[in-house]
């Protein structure tokens, strides 16, 4: 057995259709975002902007966030040492699992070493729960969502996107007296664009069904005290369970889920994804929830953040650009083919020290490829004149080119 | 459809059955391990001591690991901000990963943010890679390589715990011409004894397989530069894939896999556990880059550790305890049955300060309950014997009633 030629011709595919992906090796200066270092394959720097990053707010270099690190490492040291279970339960995770808890007005909250597998144990383990759970799945969900839904093989449908018709008809063509979850996102982080979470919380009560929300690009973000879309339409109470990231606007790193205390209880007792892992470091722990804690006041910081991805679109359209605008702070230029996607991003990179990185399949599907670019409060008018500036000439360059570049 | 009924069935299951879970709320004392602060549920705190950790060496308040942490914290801040394809790829977890590359003497290593979903990532990705790739799991494979191997539904062979016949039996019963691979552990972590690498290396040559390794149990603690029992045993280079952790005896936080250049970018290229999740923080990539680094060099401590095993195990074995003694760090006591093992845990952590956690099913097989001991280089003479004192009169204690606790 030639495994060698295996992974070649795994690679090979890759490389053929232009979707071979390269690490860019860049070190954000604390103080400094959304200022970085780029460090080339070849070892020598360039300083760079970086304006595809999740850390959408910049709290990952905000005193309040620096200091409770500092703290708990010198209070407590590096890692936890164990699982939850197993002597890796500190005050740290208790602390900033209350402070999840009162964030979705939920009885509890259950931290995960990251959202993605906060997403694929809970939605994996639901159906040991719930013997016979129909899982319905917006069509765009996130990977890890997918992944969870169909570890262990129980009935799912996938319902086209954001789409209530194709739902409601899903809902119905099944048995009324089976268990259901509706399993959806409140921001779309590719497209930017939001689900419609009232009227699916109507569709849920209708068939008596849980309703499960991903909140990773919505939390810190939206509502009055950062507790995502669901807090800013006043629907938390009609969500069964919330997942949310501490590695996006919170800045540090993790995930969890937010529910009743039954739910979180179970969840934490049947899922091998929370039980066999060692937990988050304390540290970690510490830094998130002093950012969860400062993000339920900082108003101003949620309102800066629109304010600068309004400007941005504002200033891409008057260019001219594909941008897709849903009202969100993410800001999608459609460019839909990976080779042309990467030349930009590749020019970007070069020539102008700006750094957003190429999207394409699996992350997004084939033919829309992007450039996503993720503006943020730390991001000043001189940034953002440099960005616009460079995609205005980049674009002509490439209108120029176009017919090369198709050729 | 009454949810909340399923979730108390759920429940009331494991309460049952003696083996639902509490998590005990502990705050080590950095300078000062294995010492801890046991918060009670009423909020109280009493001094205690941790029996049970799985930060083997005390690495987690070692100051190489914490100068490195606050150095990193203060150059870039807390979280990394993305995936390691979208802005999440830092100097951090280059230099991480080509301090693991070299531990292992392989061509390169893959970060993940835990080595759960290393195993779960990288196990479930490999039949997609070698089309038709059939997985022989040792029956006794941590549920982070049982969960990877399942989750794709690809063809599994689960062999008798280090039974090489059974292994062998199984090899032969499979078609030659179909790709293989061997999954399974150096140091199984419940009852401490070795897996039989050298002779599964042997099948797995004379049956063309892959071999797969998970070294968490051992990394940094065996071999002359802690790179596991393979090292130790010189046999690194027969290893096609090394699976480790930075949250155990490197004492801070996430995994990895260690392997060929082709096969950790086909892995990366692949993997959803590795391509869609917010990559390790910085800080933590550099407490473990630190913390591998040190290791490398300091024996001394490695010895001090095999020491402490060797002095308990001898001093538990003279009270006759059933002790579970394959030579190696960990020490269980079988206790074999949950409400037992539970009830001297907790007179263990409420009458005399030791905390150690009750081990029971899922993570070890019914009837084999148990509590597990991880003397490490940070417990001193004054800690071992508190813990033999205690253990002696506990001993009899529970001797004593028996019958009581039987009946």
């Amino acid at each position: 057995m030639d495994y060698s030629a295996h992974l070649d011709e795994a690679l090979t595919r890759l490389h053929e259709e232009g979707r071979y992906r390269t690490f860019i090796d860049i070190e954000r200066r604390r103080g400094q975002f959304p200022h970085a270092v780029w460090t080339r394959p070849n070892g020598s720097e360039q300083q760079i902007t970086v304006w595809c990053g999740n850390d959408y707010l910049g709290m990952g270099q905000h005193p309040v966030v620096l200091s409770a690190m500092h703290e708990a490492l010198e209070a407590t040291g590096a890692g936890s040492g164990g699982t939850r279970n197993i002597s890796g339960t500190t005050v740290y995770h208790k602390r900033l699992e209350a402070e999840l808890a009162d964030l979705h007005q939920k009885e509890a909250a259950l931290l995960f070493t990251s959202a993605y597998i906060a997403n694929d144990a809970t939605l994996s383990t639901l159906p040991k729960l719930f013997p016979g759970l129909i899982i319905y799945s917006d069509a765009l969900n996130h990977a890890s969502m997918i992944e969870g839904i169909r570890r262990n093989g129980g009935a799912k449908r996938i319902f086209k996107h954001n789409d209530l018709e194709d739902l409601r008809a899903k809902l119905e063509a099944d048995d009324p007296a089976a268990p259901k979850l509706i399993a959806f996102e409140s921001v779309y982080s590719m497209d930017g664009d939001f689900g419609p979470i009232e009227a699916i919380c109507d569709l849920a009560e209708e068939f008596g069904a849980l309703t499960y929300l991903d909140e990773v690009h919505a939390v810190g973000m939206y509502g009055p005290r950062g507790g995502g879309v669901a807090e800013r339409d006043r629907l938390l109470d009609r969500i069964d369970i919330v997942n949310g990231t501490l590695g996006k606007a919170f800045g540090v790193h993790g995930g969890y889920i937010a529910a009743s205390e039954k739910m979180c209880d179970a969840i934490r007792s049947y899922a091998p994804g929370f039980i066999f892992t060692t937990s988050l470091p304390p540290v970690v722990a510490a830094g998130a929830a002093a950012s969860v804690a400062h993000l339920k006041t900082d108003q101003e910081l949620r309102d800066a953040h629109q304010t600068q991805a309004k400007i941005l679109k504002t200033r891409l359209r008057g260019l001219g650009l594909p941008l897709i605008d849903h009202g969100s702070h993410i800001v999608p230029v459609i460019v839909g083919d990976p080779v042309h996607t990467k030349a930009l991003s590749d020019m970007l990179l070069a020539d102008h020290g700006i750094y957003v990185q190429p999207i394409n399949f699996p992350t997004v599907p084939r033919g829309t490829e992007r450039l996503r670019f993720t503006p943020s409060p730390v991001h000043g008018p001189r940034e953002m004149d440099a960005l616009v500036t460079a995609l205005d000439a980049l674009w002509s360059h490439c209108a120029l080119n176009r017919a090369d570049l198709t050729g």
